[in-house]
């Protein structure tokens, strides 16, 4: 197993830092990781804002449901799509549609990923932060996006003070399907609840007796954040 | 810099590859760094078809316009939402959210970007092949995906028989701002135009006369797939 195998299978979310800074250099490195990624058809469509004033990373981890953590991490990014770019090298542009707002969440997502992995490989840890989604407006009204531009996600970055399990996943039987999307197996999912429920129970904090299965029933059973469309429209993104 | 981050920034698209097969480690190795990756409150709501079959491939490389590395790839792999497998253990589950699409397009970005990085770190290549978008439904009918469940793009893997260059990007103080959003410095794009220019000139094949805002404007001031919001909805996606 190389280094690189080994620190994307070694990731855990951190949410618990040390008060060291990330330094320039680092800060550089991670974001110039991002910006390599690959991008649908080189439009690159994402925004990153970097938020280092105190008080909106206090306003953030409020609307974020109340996450200390998007205060006192060394670095706070904020990923967002962003065709306010294009617009304004050429109102011809039309950001309308839903493919484009896709591409957006998709390769927010990969060039994300970079980044986070560049911050592990030098020590550092993060955890990614959807409840900005929780307040979409009052985020977007704090950071001053304009029209076509619209955030998703943040993402805390320090110095780990904590040193996490890893959280056990779906096996991969479950996950990749060879030619055609095969049946769900009920057993093996029987299966991961019970690991998840001995996860859970053993962990050093946040025990719970749940599986994986009460968890996500529990939580999809209700409605998710049925104003993110209207969000999206409101930006004039994902109408079409 | 590490070799985390040398293979992050050393990233290009490959889409010439040798016959070489990707073992069966290699692969086990690809699929688990995927499985590895961050996953929204821990839904795990993406699905990966493995494409062998070289009819399905044919078809598929077709769909994405004639992409011909669809078919030649060592392996092909296919990112999927996939919430039928929530509903499935329970029909309490509502996936038709936007909120919901939004998750599984991140998620399957981030997941994605670990499996290319792996690969990567091993000396393959690949490509991110969003052309599969071309013709949702008729690769959904391919793949057999249930209600749901929704394509979102494909990767070709192998062994490269290319060595391009690596493509400039943006700089980073375009796509990164700080506390607010801040409006887009056209002087940096014009020289970022001519960078391209010249990569586009020189590069080794596929030469254009073209800097990156003409080429951005040319793809967005068409229709991007504007049936794609009606694929979503067909599968009880995106809905609310």
């Amino acid at each position: 197993m190389n280094s690189v195998i080994e620190t994307i299978q070694g990731h855990r979310s951190i949410r618990s830092f040390k008060s060291t800074p990330i330094s320039k250099d680092q800060l550089d490195t991670i974001i110039a990781s991002g910006i390599a990624a690959s991008s649908s058809s080189l439009l690159q469509v994402i925004s990153i804002i970097r938020v280092t004033d105190p008080e909106k990373r206090k306003q953030l981890a409020k609307y974020a449901g109340n996450q200390a953590y998007v205060e006192s991490a060394a670095e706070f990014l904020v990923f967002c799509i962003d065709y306010a770019r294009h617009y304004t090298l050429n109102e011809a542009v039309k950001p309308e549609f839903m493919e484009l707002t896709l591409i957006g969440a998709v390769d927010a997502g990969i060039m994300a990923q970079n980044c986070l992995l560049a911050a592990e490989s030098m020590g550092l840890g993060g955890v990614y932060i959807g409840g900005l989604r929780n307040n979409p407006k009052e985020v977007d009204a704090l950071l001053e996006l304009p029209k076509h531009t619209a955030m998703l996600f943040g993402m805390c970055l320090g110095v780990p003070d904590q040193d996490p399990q890893l959280k056990p996943r779906l096996p991969a039987d479950v996950i990749v399907h060879e030619n055609s999307y095969q049946p769900l197996d009920i057993e093996q999912v029987k299966q991961y609840d019970q690991t998840m429920h001995e996860y859970y129970a053993s962990r050093s904090s946040n025990t719970k007796q749940q599986g994986w299965s009460e968890q996500i029933t529990e939580k999809l059973s209700q409605e998710s954040r049925p104003y993110i469309k209207d969000y999206l429209n409101s930006k004039g993104l994902a109408e079409k």
